[in-house]
Protein backbone atom coordinates (compact mmCIF):
# COMPACT_ATOMS: atom_id res chain seq x y z
CA UNK A 1 0.00 0.00 0.00
CA UNK A 2 1.12 3.17 -0.51
CA UNK A 3 1.97 6.32 1.64
CA UNK A 4 -1.35 7.58 2.86
CA UNK A 5 -1.37 11.78 1.49
CA UNK A 6 -1.50 14.03 4.37
CA UNK A 7 -2.37 17.62 4.04
CA UNK A 8 -1.90 19.85 7.25
CA UNK A 9 -2.69 23.23 7.81
CA UNK A 10 -3.47 25.61 11.36
CA UNK A 11 -4.84 28.44 12.44
CA UNK A 12 -1.98 29.76 14.51
CA UNK A 13 0.77 30.47 11.42
CA UNK A 14 3.07 28.20 9.81
CA UNK A 15 5.84 28.93 12.17
CA UNK A 16 3.84 27.77 14.86
CA UNK A 17 4.96 24.98 17.83
CA UNK A 18 2.05 23.15 17.54
CA UNK A 19 1.98 22.58 13.79
CA UNK A 20 5.85 21.40 13.88
CA UNK A 21 4.54 19.19 16.16
CA UNK A 22 1.59 17.88 13.87
CA UNK A 23 3.94 17.48 11.08
CA UNK A 24 6.88 15.57 12.94
CA UNK A 25 4.08 13.13 13.93
CA UNK A 26 2.50 12.88 10.48
CA UNK A 27 5.11 12.50 8.59
CA UNK A 28 5.82 9.20 10.51
CA UNK A 29 2.11 8.49 8.93
CA UNK A 30 2.29 9.27 5.18
CA UNK A 31 3.16 11.38 2.55
CA UNK A 32 3.19 15.33 4.19
CA UNK A 33 2.17 18.87 2.51
CA UNK A 34 1.88 21.61 4.13
CA UNK A 35 0.02 25.09 3.74
CA UNK A 36 -0.63 27.54 6.66
CA UNK A 37 -1.09 30.56 7.16
CA UNK A 38 1.47 32.99 6.83
CA UNK A 39 0.45 34.98 10.34
CA UNK A 40 -1.72 33.93 13.43
CA UNK A 41 -5.40 33.09 12.36
CA UNK A 42 -7.05 32.66 15.48
CA UNK A 43 -10.77 33.82 16.06
CA UNK A 44 -10.72 33.16 12.06
CA UNK A 45 -14.49 30.64 12.27
CA UNK A 46 -15.63 30.00 8.88
CA UNK A 47 -13.94 33.06 6.69
CA UNK A 48 -12.82 32.93 3.06
CA UNK A 49 -11.23 35.59 1.30
CA UNK A 50 -13.68 36.48 -1.40
CA UNK A 51 -13.11 39.90 -2.08
CA UNK A 52 -9.67 40.33 -1.66
CA UNK A 53 -6.21 38.42 -3.28
CA UNK A 54 -4.52 35.32 -2.41
CA UNK A 55 -0.83 34.62 -2.31
CA UNK A 56 1.14 31.54 -1.86
CA UNK A 57 4.90 31.03 -1.10
CA UNK A 58 6.69 28.15 -1.04
CA UNK A 59 8.35 27.29 2.64
CA UNK A 60 11.62 25.25 3.82
CA UNK A 61 10.79 25.78 7.04
CA UNK A 62 10.08 21.56 7.35
CA UNK A 63 12.85 20.95 5.52
CA UNK A 64 13.84 19.76 1.68
CA UNK A 65 11.46 16.14 1.94
CA UNK A 66 8.42 18.13 3.35
CA UNK A 67 6.57 20.92 0.81
CA UNK A 68 5.21 23.23 2.33
CA UNK A 69 3.92 27.15 1.65
CA UNK A 70 2.61 29.83 3.64
CA UNK A 71 -0.52 31.18 2.52
CA UNK A 72 -1.86 35.34 3.31
CA UNK A 73 -5.48 33.87 3.46
CA UNK A 74 -7.67 32.19 5.89
CA UNK A 75 -7.25 28.54 6.92
CA UNK A 76 -10.23 27.37 4.77
CA UNK A 77 -8.09 29.22 2.12
CA UNK A 78 -5.42 27.23 2.40
CA UNK A 79 -7.37 24.04 2.23
CA UNK A 80 -9.01 25.01 -0.63
CA UNK A 81 -5.73 26.38 -2.35
CA UNK A 82 -3.59 23.40 -1.65
CA UNK A 83 -6.09 21.20 -3.28
CA UNK A 84 -5.95 22.85 -6.07
CA UNK A 85 -3.22 24.48 -6.74
CA UNK A 86 -0.52 22.81 -5.08
CA UNK A 87 -1.70 18.98 -5.21
CA UNK A 88 -3.72 20.34 -8.68
CA UNK A 89 -6.89 17.55 -6.85
CA UNK A 90 -4.45 14.94 -6.09
CA UNK A 91 -6.66 12.41 -3.90
CA UNK A 92 -6.42 13.71 -0.15
CA UNK A 93 -6.33 11.04 2.11
CA UNK A 94 -6.69 12.91 5.30
CA UNK A 95 -6.60 16.61 6.16
CA UNK A 96 -5.52 17.27 9.76
CA UNK A 97 -4.80 21.30 11.53
CA UNK A 98 -3.20 22.15 14.43
CA UNK A 99 -2.17 21.49 17.08
CA UNK A 100 -3.75 24.27 18.01
CA UNK A 101 -2.52 26.32 21.03
CA UNK A 102 -5.51 26.91 23.32
CA UNK A 103 -8.99 24.61 23.30
CA UNK A 104 -11.82 24.18 21.01
CA UNK A 105 -13.64 22.67 23.04
CA UNK A 106 -18.08 23.38 23.12
CA UNK A 107 -18.95 26.28 21.22
CA UNK A 108 -15.34 27.73 20.18
CA UNK A 109 -15.53 25.09 17.28
CA UNK A 110 -17.90 27.87 15.47
CA UNK A 111 -15.04 30.52 16.03
CA UNK A 112 -11.89 28.24 15.69
CA UNK A 113 -10.27 28.97 12.61
CA UNK A 114 -8.23 25.01 13.11
CA UNK A 115 -11.47 23.02 12.70
CA UNK A 116 -12.45 25.26 9.89
CA UNK A 117 -9.68 23.84 8.43
CA UNK A 118 -10.94 20.42 9.10
CA UNK A 119 -14.38 21.15 8.29
CA UNK A 120 -13.21 22.35 5.05
CA UNK A 121 -11.78 19.06 4.05
CA UNK A 122 -14.95 17.00 4.90
CA UNK A 123 -16.99 19.53 3.38
CA UNK A 124 -14.61 18.56 -0.10
CA UNK A 125 -15.32 14.82 0.77
CA UNK A 126 -12.62 13.37 2.81
CA UNK A 127 -11.83 12.21 7.01
CA UNK A 128 -10.22 14.89 8.29
CA UNK A 129 -9.17 16.21 12.08
CA UNK A 130 -8.78 18.99 14.31
CA UNK A 131 -6.00 18.83 16.46
CA UNK A 132 -5.97 21.27 19.83
CA UNK A 133 -3.83 21.34 22.99
CA UNK A 134 -5.42 23.12 25.93
CA UNK A 135 -2.69 25.35 26.60
CA UNK A 136 -3.02 28.78 25.08
CA UNK A 137 0.59 30.31 25.56
CA UNK A 138 2.61 29.76 22.52
CA UNK A 139 5.74 28.00 24.58
CA UNK A 140 2.89 25.42 25.34
CA UNK A 141 4.46 21.81 26.23
CA UNK A 142 3.37 19.26 23.46
CA UNK A 143 5.90 16.86 24.57
CA UNK A 144 2.42 13.88 26.24
CA UNK A 145 0.27 14.58 22.92
CA UNK A 146 2.23 12.11 20.42
CA UNK A 147 0.67 8.76 21.46
CA UNK A 148 -2.88 10.14 21.32
CA UNK A 149 -2.78 12.23 18.16
CA UNK A 150 -1.40 9.17 16.91
CA UNK A 151 -3.56 6.49 17.95
CA UNK A 152 -6.55 9.06 16.95
CA UNK A 153 -5.45 9.23 13.03
CA UNK A 154 -4.47 5.88 12.65
CA UNK A 155 -8.15 4.78 13.86
CA UNK A 156 -9.10 7.43 11.02
CA UNK A 157 -6.69 5.83 8.37
CA UNK A 158 -7.93 2.46 9.20
CA UNK A 159 -11.37 2.62 9.62
CA UNK A 160 -12.33 5.74 7.73
CA UNK A 161 -14.93 8.58 8.63
CA UNK A 162 -18.36 8.65 7.99
CA UNK A 163 -18.93 11.05 4.98
CA UNK A 164 -19.62 14.53 5.92
CA UNK A 165 -17.85 14.05 9.47
CA UNK A 166 -14.26 16.35 10.99
CA UNK A 167 -13.29 15.18 14.12
CA UNK A 168 -12.96 17.74 16.86
CA UNK A 169 -10.07 16.85 19.60
CA UNK A 170 -8.66 18.25 22.59
CA UNK A 171 -6.41 16.85 24.15
CA UNK A 172 -5.68 18.26 28.26
CA UNK A 173 -3.30 20.31 29.38
CA UNK A 174 0.13 18.24 30.83
CA UNK A 175 -0.47 17.75 34.30
CA UNK A 176 1.31 15.14 36.83
CA UNK A 177 -1.58 12.80 36.43
CA UNK A 178 -0.95 10.95 32.87
CA UNK A 179 -4.28 11.57 30.84
CA UNK A 180 -6.65 8.75 31.47
CA UNK A 181 -7.41 7.85 27.61
CA UNK A 182 -9.95 9.17 24.91
CA UNK A 183 -13.59 9.95 24.92
CA UNK A 184 -15.78 10.07 22.06
CA UNK A 185 -18.07 12.84 23.09
CA UNK A 186 -20.71 15.48 21.92
CA UNK A 187 -19.97 19.24 21.44
CA UNK A 188 -20.68 20.79 25.29
CA UNK A 189 -23.73 23.33 25.80
CA UNK A 190 -21.83 26.03 27.15
CA UNK A 191 -20.44 29.74 25.66
CA UNK A 192 -18.23 32.76 26.21
CA UNK A 193 -20.25 35.51 27.99
CA UNK A 194 -17.59 38.26 26.73
CA UNK A 195 -17.03 41.49 28.61
CA UNK A 196 -15.50 44.32 26.43
CA UNK A 197 -12.16 46.11 27.82
CA UNK A 198 -12.74 50.10 27.65
CA UNK A 199 -9.36 52.41 26.92
CA UNK A 200 -9.14 55.55 25.25
CA UNK A 201 -6.35 55.93 22.64
CA UNK A 202 -3.40 58.28 22.62
CA UNK A 203 -5.63 60.31 20.70
CA UNK A 204 -8.58 60.86 23.03
CA UNK A 205 -10.82 57.77 21.06
CA UNK A 206 -12.45 54.86 22.48
CA UNK A 207 -11.45 51.32 21.66
CA UNK A 208 -12.13 48.38 23.11
CA UNK A 209 -10.69 44.67 23.55
CA UNK A 210 -12.79 41.88 23.92
CA UNK A 211 -12.25 39.53 26.64
CA UNK A 212 -14.82 36.88 28.20
CA UNK A 213 -15.51 33.89 30.81
CA UNK A 214 -16.54 30.64 29.81
CA UNK A 215 -19.76 29.36 31.06
CA UNK A 216 -20.55 26.30 31.47
CA UNK A 217 -23.83 25.01 32.52
CA UNK A 218 -24.51 21.54 30.61
CA UNK A 219 -24.09 19.29 33.31
CA UNK A 220 -24.00 15.93 31.02
CA UNK A 221 -21.01 13.54 31.82
CA UNK A 222 -21.14 13.00 27.87
CA UNK A 223 -19.63 15.99 26.54
CA UNK A 224 -16.06 17.53 25.91
CA UNK A 225 -16.00 19.77 28.31
CA UNK A 226 -16.62 16.85 30.43
CA UNK A 227 -14.31 14.84 29.22
CA UNK A 228 -11.54 17.38 29.22
CA UNK A 229 -12.27 18.38 32.91
CA UNK A 230 -11.94 14.28 33.86
CA UNK A 231 -8.26 14.35 32.19
CA UNK A 232 -9.65 12.29 28.95
CA UNK A 233 -9.16 13.65 25.17
CA UNK A 234 -11.90 14.42 24.06
CA UNK A 235 -12.97 13.54 20.41
CA UNK A 236 -16.39 15.22 18.41
CA UNK A 237 -17.39 14.17 15.52
CA UNK A 238 -18.32 17.59 13.75
CA UNK A 239 -20.77 18.20 10.73
CA UNK A 240 -21.97 21.08 8.22
CA UNK A 241 -25.41 20.36 7.80
CA UNK A 242 -26.59 23.30 10.64
CA UNK A 243 -30.34 22.01 9.85
CA UNK A 244 -32.00 21.91 13.19
CA UNK A 245 -34.22 19.32 12.23
CA UNK A 246 -36.39 18.84 15.14
CA UNK A 247 -37.13 22.90 14.31
CA UNK A 248 -39.02 21.90 10.85
CA UNK A 249 -41.72 20.14 12.17
CA UNK A 250 -42.46 22.86 15.21
CA UNK A 251 -42.22 25.64 12.26
CA UNK A 252 -44.86 24.27 9.82
CA UNK A 253 -47.08 23.36 12.50
CA UNK A 254 -47.15 26.62 14.62
CA UNK A 255 -46.87 28.94 11.79
CA UNK A 256 -49.39 31.08 9.59
CA UNK A 257 -47.51 31.27 5.94
CA UNK B 1 -47.56 45.40 25.67
CA UNK B 2 -44.46 47.34 24.66
CA UNK B 3 -42.51 47.23 21.30
CA UNK B 4 -39.99 44.56 21.19
CA UNK B 5 -36.25 45.16 20.84
CA UNK B 6 -34.77 44.45 17.48
CA UNK B 7 -31.19 44.20 17.18
CA UNK B 8 -30.00 44.76 13.30
CA UNK B 9 -26.43 43.97 12.10
CA UNK B 10 -25.45 42.64 8.68
CA UNK B 11 -22.06 41.66 6.73
CA UNK B 12 -22.06 44.44 3.53
CA UNK B 13 -21.55 46.99 6.25
CA UNK B 14 -23.70 49.84 7.82
CA UNK B 15 -23.98 51.57 4.07
CA UNK B 16 -25.72 49.12 2.14
CA UNK B 17 -29.41 48.99 0.80
CA UNK B 18 -30.31 45.82 2.09
CA UNK B 19 -29.70 46.75 5.88
CA UNK B 20 -31.57 50.01 5.01
CA UNK B 21 -34.21 48.10 3.87
CA UNK B 22 -33.86 45.22 6.88
CA UNK B 23 -34.12 48.48 9.08
CA UNK B 24 -36.85 50.41 7.79
CA UNK B 25 -39.42 47.32 7.48
CA UNK B 26 -38.06 46.39 11.42
CA UNK B 27 -38.83 49.93 12.46
CA UNK B 28 -42.50 48.93 11.89
CA UNK B 29 -42.73 46.08 14.33
CA UNK B 30 -40.25 47.52 17.06
CA UNK B 31 -37.53 49.36 18.49
CA UNK B 32 -34.76 49.30 16.23
CA UNK B 33 -30.83 49.53 17.61
CA UNK B 34 -28.19 49.11 14.56
CA UNK B 35 -24.60 48.03 15.13
CA UNK B 36 -23.35 46.77 11.93
CA UNK B 37 -19.65 46.60 9.97
CA UNK B 38 -18.35 49.96 8.81
CA UNK B 39 -16.81 48.02 6.13
CA UNK B 40 -18.13 45.08 3.82
CA UNK B 41 -16.95 41.49 5.63
CA UNK B 42 -18.56 39.01 3.40
CA UNK B 43 -16.98 35.42 3.83
CA UNK B 44 -16.61 36.57 7.14
CA UNK B 45 -18.14 33.11 8.73
CA UNK B 46 -17.87 32.93 12.61
CA UNK B 47 -14.63 34.97 12.89
CA UNK B 48 -14.75 37.19 15.88
CA UNK B 49 -11.53 39.93 16.79
CA UNK B 50 -9.56 38.63 19.50
CA UNK B 51 -5.74 39.97 18.87
CA UNK B 52 -6.87 42.88 17.49
CA UNK B 53 -9.06 46.34 18.50
CA UNK B 54 -12.46 46.89 17.82
CA UNK B 55 -14.07 50.70 17.30
CA UNK B 56 -17.37 51.53 17.83
CA UNK B 57 -18.27 54.97 16.64
CA UNK B 58 -22.45 56.61 16.86
CA UNK B 59 -23.81 56.47 13.11
CA UNK B 60 -26.54 59.04 12.08
CA UNK B 61 -27.40 56.85 9.01
CA UNK B 62 -30.68 55.84 9.97
CA UNK B 63 -31.75 59.80 10.80
CA UNK B 64 -32.08 60.65 14.84
CA UNK B 65 -34.84 58.19 15.79
CA UNK B 66 -32.74 55.53 15.37
CA UNK B 67 -29.68 54.39 17.68
CA UNK B 68 -27.05 53.11 15.14
CA UNK B 69 -23.38 52.64 15.20
CA UNK B 70 -20.66 51.25 13.10
CA UNK B 71 -18.06 48.43 14.12
CA UNK B 72 -14.55 48.13 13.29
CA UNK B 73 -14.95 44.41 13.78
CA UNK B 74 -17.16 41.13 12.05
CA UNK B 75 -20.76 40.92 12.26
CA UNK B 76 -20.57 38.23 15.26
CA UNK B 77 -18.50 40.99 16.90
CA UNK B 78 -21.31 43.63 16.23
CA UNK B 79 -23.67 41.51 18.30
CA UNK B 80 -21.36 40.75 21.32
CA UNK B 81 -20.46 44.56 21.56
CA UNK B 82 -24.23 45.90 21.05
CA UNK B 83 -25.60 43.81 23.42
CA UNK B 84 -22.65 44.65 26.22
CA UNK B 85 -21.98 48.34 25.83
CA UNK B 86 -24.47 49.58 23.51
CA UNK B 87 -27.30 48.04 25.20
CA UNK B 88 -26.25 47.70 28.45
CA UNK B 89 -27.44 43.88 28.29
CA UNK B 90 -31.20 45.42 27.99
CA UNK B 91 -33.47 42.08 27.16
CA UNK B 92 -33.17 41.80 23.01
CA UNK B 93 -36.49 40.31 22.17
CA UNK B 94 -35.04 39.79 18.60
CA UNK B 95 -31.37 39.47 16.46
CA UNK B 96 -31.84 40.25 12.65
CA UNK B 97 -29.45 40.09 9.94
CA UNK B 98 -29.44 41.25 6.32
CA UNK B 99 -30.63 41.56 4.02
CA UNK B 100 -27.74 40.24 2.43
CA UNK B 101 -26.74 41.11 -1.29
CA UNK B 102 -26.91 37.29 -2.40
CA UNK B 103 -27.64 33.92 -1.50
CA UNK B 104 -26.70 31.73 1.48
CA UNK B 105 -28.28 29.17 1.01
CA UNK B 106 -26.91 25.81 1.28
CA UNK B 107 -23.03 25.52 2.45
CA UNK B 108 -22.36 29.00 2.38
CA UNK B 109 -24.24 29.69 5.87
CA UNK B 110 -21.14 28.43 7.03
CA UNK B 111 -19.11 31.46 5.14
CA UNK B 112 -21.60 33.73 5.76
CA UNK B 113 -20.72 37.11 7.96
CA UNK B 114 -24.54 37.26 8.06
CA UNK B 115 -25.66 33.62 9.17
CA UNK B 116 -22.94 34.50 11.83
CA UNK B 117 -24.70 37.30 13.46
CA UNK B 118 -27.65 35.43 13.91
CA UNK B 119 -25.80 32.06 15.15
CA UNK B 120 -24.61 34.79 17.79
CA UNK B 121 -28.05 35.85 18.76
CA UNK B 122 -28.90 32.31 19.17
CA UNK B 123 -26.07 31.38 21.06
CA UNK B 124 -27.15 34.12 23.16
CA UNK B 125 -30.42 32.59 23.91
CA UNK B 126 -32.87 34.71 21.74
CA UNK B 127 -34.52 34.35 18.62
CA UNK B 128 -32.65 35.61 15.95
CA UNK B 129 -33.16 35.33 11.80
CA UNK B 130 -30.48 36.04 8.81
CA UNK B 131 -32.26 37.61 5.21
CA UNK B 132 -30.49 37.25 2.16
CA UNK B 133 -31.96 38.02 -1.14
CA UNK B 134 -30.26 36.02 -3.99
CA UNK B 135 -28.55 39.11 -6.30
CA UNK B 136 -25.17 39.79 -5.86
CA UNK B 137 -25.20 43.45 -7.09
CA UNK B 138 -24.54 46.30 -4.70
CA UNK B 139 -27.81 47.91 -6.47
CA UNK B 140 -30.05 45.01 -5.55
CA UNK B 141 -34.15 45.22 -6.04
CA UNK B 142 -35.37 44.98 -2.53
CA UNK B 143 -38.57 46.09 -3.94
CA UNK B 144 -40.25 42.49 -3.50
CA UNK B 145 -38.65 41.54 -0.29
CA UNK B 146 -41.26 43.49 2.28
CA UNK B 147 -44.38 41.22 2.44
CA UNK B 148 -42.43 37.99 3.42
CA UNK B 149 -39.67 39.52 5.66
CA UNK B 150 -42.40 41.06 7.84
CA UNK B 151 -44.10 37.76 7.49
CA UNK B 152 -41.71 35.51 8.70
CA UNK B 153 -40.87 38.19 11.77
CA UNK B 154 -44.08 38.93 12.82
CA UNK B 155 -44.50 34.69 12.96
CA UNK B 156 -41.13 34.82 14.96
CA UNK B 157 -42.32 37.82 17.42
CA UNK B 158 -45.84 35.57 17.95
CA UNK B 159 -44.51 32.16 18.60
CA UNK B 160 -40.92 32.29 19.19
CA UNK B 161 -38.32 30.08 18.02
CA UNK B 162 -36.77 26.81 19.68
CA UNK B 163 -33.79 27.51 21.86
CA UNK B 164 -30.72 27.57 20.18
CA UNK B 165 -32.53 28.50 16.76
CA UNK B 166 -31.90 31.20 13.99
CA UNK B 167 -33.47 31.24 10.50
CA UNK B 168 -31.67 30.98 7.37
CA UNK B 169 -34.08 32.94 4.93
CA UNK B 170 -33.35 33.26 1.38
CA UNK B 171 -35.25 35.17 -1.02
CA UNK B 172 -35.77 34.27 -4.72
CA UNK B 173 -34.86 37.41 -6.66
CA UNK B 174 -37.19 39.78 -8.43
CA UNK B 175 -38.72 38.51 -11.44
CA UNK B 176 -41.87 38.74 -13.45
CA UNK B 177 -43.27 35.75 -11.69
CA UNK B 178 -44.67 36.59 -8.40
CA UNK B 179 -42.62 35.00 -5.12
CA UNK B 180 -44.65 31.43 -4.36
CA UNK B 181 -44.75 31.11 -0.65
CA UNK B 182 -42.37 30.17 2.05
CA UNK B 183 -41.17 27.24 2.43
CA UNK B 184 -39.27 25.62 5.75
CA UNK B 185 -36.88 23.62 4.59
CA UNK B 186 -33.06 21.76 5.52
CA UNK B 187 -29.85 22.76 4.35
CA UNK B 188 -29.59 21.61 0.56
CA UNK B 189 -26.36 19.40 0.28
CA UNK B 190 -24.63 21.48 -2.04
CA UNK B 191 -21.22 23.04 -2.74
CA UNK B 192 -18.60 25.34 -3.96
CA UNK B 193 -15.95 23.97 -6.00
CA UNK B 194 -13.34 26.55 -6.30
CA UNK B 195 -10.91 27.73 -8.68
CA UNK B 196 -8.41 29.90 -8.62
CA UNK B 197 -7.62 32.56 -11.23
CA UNK B 198 -3.88 32.51 -11.08
CA UNK B 199 -2.03 36.05 -12.04
CA UNK B 200 0.93 38.16 -11.68
CA UNK B 201 1.50 41.51 -10.16
CA UNK B 202 3.27 44.60 -11.72
CA UNK B 203 6.55 42.94 -9.55
CA UNK B 204 6.59 39.56 -11.08
CA UNK B 205 4.73 37.70 -8.37
CA UNK B 206 1.86 35.49 -8.45
CA UNK B 207 -1.46 36.15 -6.56
CA UNK B 208 -4.40 34.29 -6.70
CA UNK B 209 -8.12 35.62 -6.76
CA UNK B 210 -10.67 32.81 -5.70
CA UNK B 211 -13.43 31.72 -8.05
CA UNK B 212 -16.18 28.91 -7.86
CA UNK B 213 -18.95 27.05 -9.05
CA UNK B 214 -22.01 26.15 -6.97
CA UNK B 215 -22.55 22.70 -7.63
CA UNK B 216 -26.03 21.21 -6.21
CA UNK B 217 -26.10 16.88 -5.99
CA UNK B 218 -28.74 17.15 -3.68
CA UNK B 219 -32.22 15.83 -5.78
CA UNK B 220 -34.24 16.46 -2.49
CA UNK B 221 -37.67 18.64 -2.86
CA UNK B 222 -37.19 19.60 0.73
CA UNK B 223 -33.98 21.48 0.75
CA UNK B 224 -33.32 25.13 0.45
CA UNK B 225 -31.93 25.18 -2.91
CA UNK B 226 -34.57 23.41 -4.54
CA UNK B 227 -37.22 26.20 -2.48
CA UNK B 228 -35.19 28.93 -4.49
CA UNK B 229 -35.28 27.15 -7.74
CA UNK B 230 -39.06 26.92 -7.70
CA UNK B 231 -39.37 30.89 -6.75
CA UNK B 232 -40.21 30.22 -2.95
CA UNK B 233 -38.46 31.91 0.43
CA UNK B 234 -36.74 29.17 2.15
CA UNK B 235 -36.41 28.90 5.70
CA UNK B 236 -33.52 27.24 7.42
CA UNK B 237 -33.65 26.67 11.15
CA UNK B 238 -30.10 26.64 12.11
CA UNK B 239 -28.62 24.99 15.34
CA UNK B 240 -24.74 25.69 16.61
CA UNK B 241 -24.41 22.12 17.90
CA UNK B 242 -22.16 20.76 15.08
CA UNK B 243 -22.20 17.49 16.64
CA UNK B 244 -22.93 14.16 14.29
CA UNK B 245 -24.71 12.79 16.50
CA UNK B 246 -24.90 9.56 14.22
CA UNK B 247 -21.19 9.03 14.01
CA UNK B 248 -20.69 8.57 18.09
CA UNK B 249 -21.80 4.95 18.26
CA UNK B 250 -19.91 4.27 15.16
CA UNK B 251 -16.89 5.43 16.37
CA UNK B 252 -17.12 4.02 19.83
CA UNK B 253 -17.77 0.73 18.09
CA UNK B 254 -15.39 0.77 15.39
CA UNK B 255 -12.32 2.25 17.24
CA UNK B 256 -9.78 0.61 19.54
CA UNK B 257 -9.19 3.13 22.13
Amino acid sequence: MSKPLILISNDDGITSTGIRKLVELMATLGEVVVVAPDKPQSGMGHAITVGDTLRLVKSDLFGKDILAYECSGTPADCIKLAKREVLKDRQVDLVVSGINHGSNTSISVLYSGTMSAAIEGAIEGGPAIGFSLCDFSADADFSHVDRFVLEITNNVLSHGLPKGIALNVNIPTKQNEAIKGIKICRQANARWEEEFDKRIDPHGRNYYWMVGNFVNHDKGEDNDEWAISDNYVSVVPCQFDLTGYHAITLLNEKWDI
